[in-house]
């Protein structure tokens, strides 16, 4: 039995990306908890409105370096539609947060592109903008509550070579329905959501990516020939040999799959919301906790509830795009694993015997959900938190996160 | 007596930035456009609690390149002190634009920062954070019930050479309290509120320079010797000639002004929330409409009210970073007052008979107001807006924009 313990990923800081973001982690410090300090996203009192029983979200997050591979994609074929996936990107890195702190009712969102003008021209910023309002509309059409409020558009070519695209939430809701880290105990089983194949609210099958982690798979998969051709979509600081060091061009076949190389980076993160909101109406209380696996993958986890030794031993299998990530970058698997969602980007905690309901509402999405692991008590002295990943001979070890 | 007709700049293209931003209202257009369509930011049905007697405002923007004269000036001094402005900026492109529907009581922000974390440190992001909180404290003690209730950082080193600082502001209003821009009508006066100068909230002079125009500003103002040392701060497909062509370094005095260039230029953009705040408040009713002259400057009035001629023939003296600009750059007059605001970023419309009641509140913060002009009636056969902008023998006009 092999064991590994994951360090901090070398490639990654080259590549100017600060995957622990202990800088980030050490100013924010200082601020305010909120209501509810251990929970997936902050809370607020209800500034918006003062009530007593309310309290406000706000969320920001965007595409990253997703949108830079729709560029590529984009310049290559001349099809701006490429871009109504990176809209999705955009959302659903924003409300599948919020749905983990139980927000998926009433929700306002801006969107805000920052954009070099020569190279993103308005036809593709309209694929943005009428990406999104379809979007929208789908997961209103799923009953979720969910509008645009506005949005701006920025020219700042001197920041940016391409595209930059985020999204803000805000989300006001009752106190008493806020799904707190605090019910993350031993003793419950962790249900997965599947990441890829096809849900039936998708119009494609989706390869398993979030938006997390891009940044290298879009050096470590595809080819220097971006390089070349595309020098404004990156670093001009990074080293040479890090850049678009891959095997693949976004037409190649990906190994093990249906889909292009292209479509399998590109394929716009799943959101979890329709099937989420389903559980919560049909059995009220039943999810202690969510976990979205974005920034930090599998280790994610590792920030919520306390005392906690979550024992992931019943992983979906990798998925395609993930495993071609990994042999073209070398990278180790306990990495990969901190990257990366690795087969589901969503987890469900519930008691042991609530596993088959929440099975059976994703099924009836097309979203496969199995039980992959449970939650113990913490073996480590100090008593905090850490996570043990187990697939066949493989064994990997993780203590606690900041 | 002289007649100019403004046309848009072909510099400004040039550099990538489409200061009319036909594409993006194309996109935008097939949108909802709110409950007060003629209103200064869109205001919807309140979405988030789902008050009839509510609605809701969402906004977004940012510091834009304004940041990179930052980054300048940090790397060149090694202060990063300096970005403690570029927040004030980003919250204030928001919140001063929110003062104009009258949503001045409760807000809720959040920020996000996009920056290549190889140039733009922990230390610089450190100050950026902080900085938001000190001038959030700061509208607080003026009685603004202003919260971050989060943010955002992304490492995005191949979409950005320094960072990029964006602010999303939200608030939950009562209709009743919403100021639209229908009350602008003919027969009011229009009462400007000084950009420059030291409001008595303000810790230093002002040059009056906001967030607005700031990539030409800084190309022209600047020396070679910024292309040169920092090539991360300016798109590679810019001519060449219009990259840092101007004469000055950011320690070099500007002419006619205590300031150095770095510090008019870098001049946190004033916000006038104290002083609307104080009239809201004394005298309800009084202001008909308000026009924050960001994006558009002195022509920016010309979106709001209906068959409206603008006459502004009193404005304020242009202050010397404006002058300075327009010398190094070569900008005719009408483009100036088309991207600055040259003198005042802020125009309350009121009965003739308030100017005096408006002046004298903004006087005890400070601010220096007066009446720069009046609303008549359109003089154009279709009825359309339009302006009129008068200094001396210089007389500028400008038609109904989209």
């Amino acid at each position: 039995m092999k064991k590994k313990t994951s360090k901090p990923t070398s490639r990654y800081a080259a590549r100017g990306v600060s995957a622990g973001k202990e800088e980030v982690h050490a100013a924010v410090d200082k601020l305010d908890a909120g209501l509810f300090p251990g929970s997936f996203c902050k809370i607020t009192r209800d500034f918006l409105t003062g009530s007593k029983n309310l309290c406000n979200a706000i969320h920001s997050d965007g595409s990253g370096t997703k949108s830079i591979i729709a560029y590529l994609q984009y310049k290559e074929s001349g099809d701006a539609s490429v871009f109504r996936g990176i809209s999705q990107d955009s959302i659903v890195m924003n409300i599948d947060d919020l749905l983990c702190i139980g927000a998926f009712d009433r929700i306002l969102i801006s969107n805000t592109v920052n954009r070099n003008a020569r190279n993103f021209p308005g036809e593709a910023l309209a694929q943005l903008i009428s990406g999104a309002e379809d979007f929208l509309e789908k997961l209103r059409s799923y009953g979720m509550k969910i509008y645009s409020g506005g949005g701006e558009t920025a020219d700042v070519g001197d920041l940016t070579g391409a595209v930059v695209v985020d999204t803000c939430a805000v989300a006001v809701m009752a106190r008493k329905n806020v799904i707190s880290g605090a019910k993350i105990t031993p003793g419950l089983a962790i249900v997965g959501l599947s990441s890829s194949g096809r849900a039936n609210y998708e119009e494609f099958e989706n390869s398993g990516i979030g938006s997390n982690g891009l940044t290298s798979a879009r050096h470590d998969m595809l080819s220097p020939y971006y390089a070349k051709k595309y020098p404004e979509t990156f670093d001009a600081g990074t080293d040479k040999k890090l850049v678009y060091c891959g095997p693949y061009r976004l037409g190649d076949k990906l190994e093990g799959s249906d889909m292009s190389v292209g479509e399998a980076l590109l394929s716009p993160t799943r959101t979890y919301a329709p099937v989420i909101m389903k559980i919560a109406k049909k059995h009220p209380g039943l999810m202690r906790g969510l976990v979205h696996c974005s920034g930090g993958g599998q280790t994610k986890c590792l920030r919520f509830g306390r005392g906690v030794h979550f024992v992931k031993d019943a992983l979906f299998p990798v998925p395609p795009v993930f495993r071609a990530i990994q042999k073209a970058s070398g990278t180790s698997d306990a990495e990969m694993h901190e990257v990366y969602n690795m087969g589901h980007r969503m987890e469900v905690y519930c008691k042991p015997s609530d596993v088959g309901k929440v099975a059976k509402i994703a099924g009836d999405f097309g979203v496969e959900a199995r039980q992959i692991g449970r939650t113990e008590k913490s073996a480590r002295p100090d008593g905090k938190n850490h996570l043990t990943i187990t697939r066949g001979d493989l064994v990997l070890e993780y203590g606690p996160r900041k």
